[in-house]
């Protein structure tokens, strides 16, 4: 069944995905000759760096989640559907969603990145928890609060060991953030809202297969980073590989054995393509090859963009980074292309341009570089806020964000600590 | 299995829930010279009056949510336990829970009310959405957006009417408050978000078997509301009693059929006790029966306060109103006349300051009443918002809403307008 979308007699672009590069698409194609369907298996678009707040207390999702009807209302001639596509025909022009076929003249596939858990089988994998969508981090918002309430139960010193440490695996931005979070929490917080528990006995732990954290940055920045969350009391294992997890022990390649129930994973993303291509169109990290006009090899009209696509170069030979900065300029790229093959005139291949990288671990402390500059400690922190908050889009998500963190400064305190839909329960029921 | 909690050789006071009647008694108790036990099935205290805004996409549920450990931080003689309770054993003085088992000396049931659908059997009671917890609010924002999703898809104008239009039964503060807030988000919001749909064609319902609307206010106030409820373009049906639903058509007592998927149930609540008491302490309104003192008759040193008790008198044959005030006060009296018993002081009896009531129906519009006084319009809307704010627990909640309801002021504009867990996808996966 097809898609109930008027035909404008324009060109139709497709962009399926509403995160980082998928709106900067909608937003350089708004008033151009063409008509614009914006689709995206949620109703919001999701501020990803962010995530880890919410799933420690620190923010709203609502702080960080903005709504893709209020994007599109920007965008006249753009239409949004919230759709799933299931995948592409391209002889015909055509995704296919769970809501229906719809007919392209240029599809962007800008799907992102899922986890993901390499070689562990599913038994062990589905003993985690991810950190990649909204749902996912207030799971594990739950998830870390029921697990301290139950603790408070137990005569079992053992089990309750397992109830408070918590192991972050993967030593990147989304693992040293959690951990420092996650430190901070247990310094300032935790011990008042639960007086009962000793919570010096508590553990938390970061596991990094490197022998550096944040790889992807300057080893003078790991160093920092490494003192940082070490401060927060961090035990952070570097070499150390985990190699398998019962739910209860987490097992390293050098044989340590670890005992908690809450094991994040935050080690590893990969592409998340649309289905409908010939498998040599996939490559290393389940992304779509594409040249450096982020043109889908072999396929006209159809682009990828951000973390599912794989533009190899001489100075990326993987791919780009799977950051959001690249998903934008690609999305910027593409869109000004479109522009451009629509009157004729040459396109322009990609080039990216490197702003640096930063990553914040907890009160005061953060790292960032940026064309050969470093930097660690307070202004890099503050720095790393200013960035954060004005890349938020949408005013009142800038303006709570903002205010939340004042807040959450001055008093120590992270008042979002509630257990709106529990997570243990759930898992028990389906069980 | 008993319960870990340490006896400090004071008289234990135990609570059962922690709404508004529960921590106003922990409050008082504070530092005196007995050991508090809060339990609630959540670890959040939630403030029920600013349900509708988190259904309607106004406010965050973190901003009407404060959690209960934080609150006990400030309680040193208290302990929390996040417990469902399963019945108490009177004859030995024992609260049953799903942690285990609790001795108490006091014993205080706070435990509120639930949706009463009266009459209605489960297979019509199911198909109806209900608000009267956090879950179930977003529940219904899910649901109302992802029934727009629907209708978008639809060429079928009979389906695209059911899927739009909404039905609240039961014309209290609950169902207009709701009532005004959509009739809001229609004019302001919705056609915005779906230029594709005429929502000229949206119809909100609101039927009441009364002959007015907020029955337990002043008929001049009743008569403000429905003129404002109105002016939103609310179809108010007066005199009209539901007699049933098949999840696409209500039908009233009077024959009318309306087309609608949404229909919202406020007309009724009832009390919500414990298991444990002989039947003819369960009163109408399945309330428990508590003498002058708040005391459940034939039970020593067991308590019951706000919603769920029934103190019945000569001004009020019925029960005090289920609302915030009577629970506040009574918390009060019942914690005040413990100290009391612990020094064998006289205990006092308990009657209700009446403050008034209030009501708002959108922007601007609100109705109140106090003391003889009666106000509409900007100035009784400008106390409501002062009154809840005010109330608010917690100097973070009291801020986000000052600071989300001036953002929804000045833009007229709600931007929580996300399907963070789907409704209708749980639903069709479970059935």
């Amino acid at each position: 069944m097809d898609l109930k979308i008027p035909s404008t007699g324009q060109k139709r672009v497709v962009i399926i995905g509403g995160g980082f590069g998928g709106i900067e698409i909608a937003k350089i194609l708004k008033d151009k000759e063409v008509q614009i369907v914006l689709l995206d298996k949620n109703n919001y678009h999701c501020f990803q760096p962010l995530l880890y707040q919410v799933a420690t207390g620190g923010l709203e999702p609502g702080s960080i989640a903005y709504p893709l009807r209020k994007f599109m209302q920007e965008i006249p001639n753009g239409i949004f559907r919230m759709a799933e596509v299931r995948n592409i025909d391209v002889a015909n022009q055509k995704v296919h969603t769970d809501i229906g076929d719809l007919q392209y003249d240029f599809l962007i596939i800008a799907t992102g990145s899922t986890t993901n858990f390499f070689r562990f089988p599913k038994e062990v994998s589905s003993k985690m928890m991810q950190m990649k969508d909204i749902p996912q981090a207030l799971n594990l918002r739950s998830y870390i609060l029921e697990n301290f309430e139950e603790a408070l139960l137990t005569y079992d010193e053992s089990k309750k060991e397992k109830l408070i440490n918590i192991a972050i695996v993967g030593g990147g931005p989304t693992g040293v953030e959690l951990a420092g979070a996650l430190g901070e929490m247990r310094k300032n917080i935790l011990p008042k809202d639960y007086p009962e528990i000793d919570f010096r006995k508590m553990q938390i732990h970061l596991f990094e297969s490197a022998d550096r954290l944040l790889g992807a940055m300057h080893p003078e920045n790991s160093e920092k980073a490494l003192k940082y969350v070490k401060n927060f009391g961090v035990s952070v294992w570097l070499n150390t590989m985990v190699t398998d997890y019962n739910g209860e022990e987490i097992t390293t390649a050098d044989g340590k054995v670890i005992k908690s129930e809450t094991v994040i994973w935050t080690a590893g993303v990969k592409g998340n393509p649309v289905q409908g291509f010939s498998p040599e169109t996939i490559v290393g990290g389940n992304r779509i090859l594409v040249d450096e006009y982020c043109q889908v090899k072999n396929y006209p009209n159809i682009y990828a963009i951000g973390d599912v696509a794989a533009m190899l170069s001489e100075d990326y030979p993987r791919g780009h980074p799977m950051v959001a900065p690249v998903a934008i300029q690609q999305g910027e790229l593409v869109a000004k292309n479109i522009v451009a093959l629509l009157k004729n005139k040459t396109t322009k291949p990609f080039k990216y341009y490197d702003k640096g990288a930063m990553a914040t671990v907890g009160r005061n402390k953060a790292v960032m570089e940026s064309k050969g500059l470093k930097m660690g400690g307070f202004i890099a922190w503050l720095a790393w806020l200013f960035v954060h908050v004005t890349t938020l889009i949408g005013f009142r998500n800038k303006l709570t964000v903002t205010i939340g963190w004042l807040y959450n400064y001055i008093t120590y305190d992270r008042t979002l600590r509630l257990i709106i839909r529990p997570f243990k329960n759930l898992d028990d029921d389906e069980a």
